[in-house]
């Protein structure tokens, strides 16, 4: 029975935080499948102040389940989803900046949404909302900007459906975002994710009391919880990794919480799940449920690499405004034991950006919080620091080179764009930085150094060597480095095939291991060689040595031919001393290093 | 409104096969958990014809979803859920074996269920069916056994839940099962698909049309079948992988197929689900749903190794009966994309097993067909040898044995235990058997070899060396040998404890990378030494060999030394000729290959 008492607070959803704003926009929203909003509402909260010339505004953007009050505006407040990254002297430090979160269109706490009421009825929409899209959210969110003053954001940030977010904010409005950071997220879900959405919809949707999703007359209890606490039952299963779950629920799975509820309690996950799936009806509506997950579930910036390029080729900004009008730099990060939006999915936008030489930085930080992860502490405390280095907090350090860097520093010409594979914590890239060159690229595998690369304001992509260089385009490098890399990676020949691809030039700075100290060992004692010298690839013990491959300085030449590439300069030189060694006098036995330059 | 009409077909399910066969129990069924059926019915189907001492019999347990009817019978016949493996000429070969399939306890295809009739009321048991547990499923089983005549199954072979049973029958009726063959299966269910099953219960028990259970006297349109419906698509995103879902459904992510559905239907895998989910409710009943898996997720064979060894240690049947009373050997095998029932739990089982002394075969088998690989033609064809050799279809061949085999097995005593670590497609471990050892088990990691040594009849577990060897106890065998493996092990270190833990004597046989072909290459040509001799060791180029580690002789008496290890025999060859090198003979030049027994 309809109860029409509850007129007046059809949702029975909690208040939303005090501190949530509403900017109330008189123009119509076309959307982008067609429908429109007559008026619309944006619930907003804020932190920090505008500077005045508006230049310190970030963007930041919620999940599906998520709100404006991303972070406390001071001890008192309730928590926010997202206080670990934002605060005073946080990675988002809001001491500097003006940050700014609202509720997406089609939400429940604060913006329009299909709970709002309908002015050409005066009840609320309900079924009748019109179908939305990520687009229609950033819309939205372009009106309240307009509204703050505010031209151009420092950075959009968001992670899974707040990373969709960013990623549109980039292909849509490119000339607004200096930065995007897209977290836990993905160009479209996978098809087991958006299987998910649909049985969570269709939990929703059959729930008798759903009504065709007019059911805000009735009385809460005649609302459609039960279908709406399903979906999220489901949703917290897909946040977090199996491994995840075991920790939690494993050790006493027979022993559950004693839970009010109409659901299954029977195990301890499942009276989590119980309590889960009951407490979200308190804040949560179904109606917006269905209509966000339809709007993820249509997000796609394409398919394959071709599309997907496609798609982000719009970041550049170019045409009328020039390519400087665009975004500046993407921040991707991925978690390992995200099986909702899995790493190959970041991979596949990095990859595409890559291409497109848009600067990107990529981190896949390992984890076992599943999709979750980008939430926690312990992982904020990992991606923080890119995220602070892109607005601004850069180590400006003055790396100590190696003996071997100056050679191979040497054989790159100035101004060139260089691609530095296992680059490292970034050492010769921040060189090459302070000698003048402004497109760098660095690889690198090992995640402290990737995030001490991109903590020093460059950009460096996570990448493992052996799967070759899909993300680059032929020739898109003036040079492309590997420097103290090549005696650690096992699809060698894959590789070096692959940077004569990308590279106008390759360079190759390499131990070698039939350097005197090494060959008297072997020869005379018959043991596997260990000494000093080659910055420390001598010094392992074979059974323990990380090294994959031990080539001689004759040996790679012989690879170099064999591949059909030119050699164009090569130096040899003793590492400790310092000294080069002269081509004739026999670098293969006195030289334990040498760097070539090669082509093809 | 109850439709009292329906009570001649409250279930209103299609029919099972009319090769179902009925057997009818009339004593009590005394239940795990503390109920009684007062008779029960057990549905099944037999295939092939039973020898007269009732010795060809094999069980085959099916799924969640299956039923008896696992094969054709004849050409005009319905398909069966195990068609590939099942069949004359086939790895379960019904022209040598009865084959014996029967439905579930508390299923609804034949068997005595929740939909069966309660004698004392003359109505459906619905919500008043007593809990049933995987064991209770055995006991009906095992009445079926005896009333077919049959004594010792010559094995139990079964998927998933299928799988369960297996080892709930090698567990607690050891006697009554030759092999135990548990396929994606676990001791028991992780804490997410626990989950999953929790929300699949829900979505039925909170149907409004499941009416506590008693939803019986209803119409088949007033019954739980949303529910239902909603439980089987979640369980189908759960059987396939995320790369499976994505091949069968991206391309044309937004060309749903037109079924007829009460269901979002908006993307392909929407209609997909749609029709899945309807079509269940057409041939199963929801509280079958609900027991079965309740069935499941009780089975727990033990959350630790100890805990899982005390409940194996069963499946041995000493005691009264004497040790060969009981199973005689495990075959286990997982999928690599099983994220249901992950290979890591199949590993858990194994290692238990083989830490007990137990026979046990393990492959895991690389497939992108998810938890339903086990159900797919491809992968029968993988695993169906292992089943077929424990069934007697093994390869007697006499392996040509290598140079390098011979002064290994003259260092192995007649009659020892031995462990065998890479031990390829069992060439050694079948020379060791024809010489009559009899405790033998191989470790290997590649699929093909695995295979190829199940099939001649070995016991091969599925096993990286880099993990060191957990499966095993402390001097479990009389002499671990690793032969031609050491040069491909990254931990070795680790690996070389592990293997003086586990064996009372370990013989290593090795490739000498000292070897004077080697040495003057390297010393007078600078090059990476490449050569003919040890096996082929050598003949690898520098940037592509398999070889991950490339000691000298010396380097691995030095290491012996380094561990504490004592040397009790050292034989050095000259592959090549099959030459013995003398001690004084400077064998780290002269020698090729060595081999050495050492022990701690």
């Amino acid at each position: 029975m309809p109860d029409a008492s509850a007129g007046s607070d059809p949702l029975h959803l909690g208040a939303v935080s005090t501190h949530t704003q509403t900017a109330e926009f008189d123009p119509p929203l076309q959307l982008a499948l067609g429908g429109v909003l007559p008026a619309v509402t944006c619930g907003y909260e804020t932190w920090g102040t505008l500077d005045p010339d508006a230049g310190n505004a970030v963007l930041v953007c919620h999940a599906l389940s998520g709100d404006a009050h991303a972070a406390r505006h001071d001890g008192a407040d309730e928590p926010g989803w997202w206080d670990a990254l934002i605060g005073p002297g946080k990675a988002i430090d809001t001491d500097r900046f003006f940050v700014v979160c609202s509720n997406v269109l089609g939400g429940c706490r604060g913006s329009t949404g299909p709970g709002s009421t309908d002015p050409a009825t005066g009840r609320p929409w309900g079924a009748g909302f019109p179908a939305i899209t990520i687009a229609d959210m950033v819309t939205l969110q372009k009106r309240l900007m307009d509204r703050l003053g505010i031209a151009r954001w420092r950075a959009v940030v968001g992670g899974s459906l707040g990373g969709h977010q960013a990623l549109a904010w980039a292909t849509t409005h490119p000339r607004c975002v200096e930065h995007c950071v897209a977290l836990a997220t993905s160009p479209r879900l996978t098809s087991q994710a958006l299987a998910f959405d649909v049985i969570g919809r269709n939990a929703i949707q059959t729930d008798p009391q759903f009504h065709g999703g007019q059911y805000y007359d009735y009385p809460k209890g005649a609302q459609p919880d039960t279908g709406l606490a399903i979906a999220r039952m489901l949703g917290h299963i897909t946040y977090l990794s199996s491994e995840g779950m075991d920790k939690k629920f494993d050790v006493d799975r027979n022993a559950p919480r004693d839970v009010v509820t109409g659901f299954e309690k029977r195990f301890s996950v499942g009276s989590y799940l119980a309590h889960q799936g009951d407490k979200f009806t308190q804040r949560f509506d179904a109606n917006s449920y269905v209509a966000i997950t339809l709007a993820m579930d249509r997000f796609d910036l394409g398919r394959d690499r071709a599309a997907l390029a496609d798609a982000l080729h719009a970041a550049r900004g170019d045409g009328a405004q020039g390519a400087e009008s665009g975004v500046k730099s993407f921040v991707v990060v991925s978690f390992s034991s995200d099986w909702l939006f899995p790493p190959q999915q970041s991979r596949d936008l990095v990859n595409a950006l890559a291409h497109l030489d848009h600067p990107v930085t990529y981190a896949e930080i390992t984890s076992p919080g599943g999709h979750d992860a980008f939430l926690l502490e312990d992982e904020i405390a990992q991606y923080g620091p890119l995220i602070a280095a892109k607005l601004g907090r850069v180590t400006r350090d003055a790396p100590r080179l190696r003996p071997t860097d100056a050679p191979v520093l040497e054989l790159i010409r100035p101004g060139e764009s260089v691609l530095d594979l296992g680059c490292g914590s970034g050492r010769l890239l921040a060189e090459l930085r302070r000698r003048g060159h402004t497109r760098l690229v660095g690889v690198e595998v090992a995640q402290p150094k990737i995030i001490a690369a991109a903590a020093r304001g460059l950009d460096v992509i996570d990448y493992d060597l052996n799967r070759g260089l899909p993300a680059f385009a032929d020739g898109q490098f003036d040079t492309v480095v590997l420097s103290a890399t090549l005696q650690s990676v096992d699809e060698l020949v894959h590789l070096f095939d692959e940077m004569l691809r990308v590279g106008r030039r390759v360079v190759i700075g390499f131990a070698n291991f039939a350097h005197k100290t090494l060959r008297d060992d072997y020869a005379k004692n018959g043991r596997s060689p260990r000494s000093e010298g080659a910055g420390g690839a001598y010094d392992h013990p074979w059974h323990s040595t990380p090294n994959r491959r031990f080539p001689s300085i004759v040996d790679v030449l012989s690879l170099i031919d064999e591949r059909g590439a030119a050699l164009h300069e090569a130096v040899y030189l003793d590492s400790a001393s310092g000294q080069r060694i002269d081509a004739a006098d026999d670098p293969n036995l006195n030289a334990d290093m040498a760097v070539v330059v090669v082509s093809r």
